[in-house]
């Protein structure tokens, strides 16, 4: 378990899980989150309280109200955060004793502890810490994720919890993180499965005593793009540590008719097992690339397409080019990119993802539920 | 190399992949099947000629051109298709060769010999055949098929074809057809991916001398009955043999708010590699099918729905029952019924996959570009 606590009052902001069925927590969460505002933030991993019916809604009221009170905050700025098992009743005796824990030893752990400690199938802690200049002041944003299974495009099993000492209007950090979200978690994809869990939480209390920062300013500006790269590099961590994966992967998909296009052709792609596994192989397999594109529903017209793998031509404007051994060498790294230009428009857009493996496989025909 | 030849014109009809790249012997059969008619259809294994230019169309005419001279038949009667490795060359030479072996051996071989032709990681050859009463005649329905990887609904990698001696008219054909399609084919996804080279192409040459089958006829609906069944044996054949698969799966979803709603959420189960991989582990993990069903945008009410795993009742309007060790054994078997009642509406929809092993991913990883 972990827990976050801000000794103010903080602005919060959040985006959540877009499934239908979601856990209990989210939705206590999305209710509490319309007052802008929070205290802490308690999350445990093992058990993701979902499926769960009445009883999980009462499991997750009482995971905050236990720990509202061990911190004499009120109830309602207190979120709770769950991530495991689907199905399974929360075991309230253990979460009792965990947040017992660690109200009494406040401060005791910091950021590499929490990371660690909602890890499930994630095989390292990920957490970021970036400087952000406010006027004269400096402040910090902070955040820590995991991820690993149940990865797909708006959220899934994915759970980011970030932290600043700067103060932003509750509108404007809602904005900032929508963006930031938007641009960074919204594409990664492991799988295409989308959790019953994702959340992703904000909180800023301002300690570093700055005019709260609005929507429209130019320190709104620095804030959302530091916020942004702080999501970014979360993302790629959580990319490159899929489940069983042993490559990250980037999809970008340039001169598509819209942004919108160029998103669905990237997904598209890189939720692809065939080119997931390819990769894997070290298969400068572009014709798979060409299936799934092609495959994507988006406008593609092969006559004009080009392929690049790790930056060589292996498909130019519809022709082969037989460049397949160097772009051989270049799968062999651990971060490998898939260009596909479209030349038919501006729309761009990068997706990040990773190769699928035999680990995978047995992770999770072996992950019991 | 497989070879269908008719002794007389025979009506035809073909259905293609929705794939925006295609192969050039599909844009060949996509113009010339509006003349409703087919002497033969030559097709090769190994090589996809997709992504082969200008060249390729050249050489799907060739092939095609080839067998016409040799069977001394119209060129735009024969069809040709092809499946294999995108985007290299026809080997035109070998083309050559076994359409001069195949043209002088007319008869030497059956519809097992041309099911084992045409398979490339297939693992046994799938063919069907049916009698079918027309009258006081009696007609076959016969049918072959290739499928295993890069299979998505909208037929993906996936070759059919069909031969009947019972005569049909063109555009009964064409319906009965699309809907036998509509109806097996396209409900069977193995790894969501979708192929460059799909084909569904029926020929039926009237040997037996029926008055030809026209629409709305009583005698129409035995027969796109009866094709119907000859499509959706083949594709439960082709969904069993899915790489690297232990099982086939049955998704069906029901109480859907509609047959199309049905059908998108059975296809998220279906194609969700947790769901998969559960199944393969013979886990009865009914929360990641919730999380699968939730995620595919469908109307879900979680503590209306039911599901079912191999008749087992796993999670009832929303609760658990604990039947979990029960429905344990029923996934040990070698095929493995999946049903999500929703309890919203009429809508229903089977989807036919297969379960995610390591094969999978041994098979995509080393075949090679």
């Amino acid at each position: 378990m972990a827990l976050i606590y801000s000794a103010r009052i903080a602005s919060a902001a959040a985006t959540f899980t877009t499934n239908k069925v979601k856990a209990a927590p989210v939705w206590r969460a999305m209710k509490n989150i319309r007052s802008g505002k929070a205290r802490a933030i308690v999350v445990n991993a093992g058990n993701a309280n979902a499926c769960t019916g009445w009883q999980g809604m009462r499991d997750a009221d009482e995971m905050s109200r236990l720990t509202a009170v061990a911190l004499d905050v009120p109830d309602k700025y207190v979120y709770s955060s769950s991530t495991g098992v689907i199905g399974v009743k929360m075991p309230m005796d253990r979460v009792a004793k965990g947040v017992k824990d660690m109200t009494s030893s406040l401060g005791s752990a910091g950021i590499k502890d929490a990371a660690r400690a909602i890890m499930t199938t994630d095989t390292f802690p990920k957490y970021v810490a970036r400087k952000v200049k406010v006027g004269s002041a400096e402040g910090v944003i902070a955040g820590f994720a995991k991820g690993a299974g149940m990865i797909a495009p708006n959220m899934a099993t994915m759970l980011c919890f970030l932290m600043t000492d700067i103060a932003v209007e509750p509108r404007a950090l809602k904005a900032a993180l929508r963006d930031a979200v938007e641009r960074s978690f919204n594409r990664v994809t492991i799988d295409g499965d989308r959790s019953t869990n994702d959340t992703a939480l904000i909180m800023a209390n301002g300690a570093i005593g700055n005019k709260p920062i609005g929507v429209g300013s130019s320190r709104y500006k620095t804030f959302a793009h530091a916020l942004e790269e702080v999501t970014y590099e979360l993302s790629k961590m959580i990319a490159s540590d899929g489940e069983g994966a042993t490559k990250l992967i980037e999809v970008e998909v340039k001169g598509a008719s819209s942004v919108a296009e160029a998103k669905r052709g990237a997904l598209r792609v890189a939720n692809s097992m065939l080119v997931k596994t390819a990769i894997y192989g070290n298969d400068p397999n572009w014709g798979r690339i060409m299936a799934a594109i092609g495959s994507s529903g988006i406008e593609v017209k092969e006559e004009k397409t080009d392929v690049f793998l790790g930056g060589v031509g292996v498909f130019l404007r519809g022709h082969v080019t037989g460049a397949e051994n160097e772009a051989r060498r270049k799968l062999k790294k651990k971060e490998v990119k898939i260009t596909i230009d479209l030349h038919l428009g501006r729309g761009k857009a990068t997706v990040l993802t990773c190769d699928l493996t035999e680990g995978y496989i047995k992770e999770n025909a072996e992950y019991t539920s």
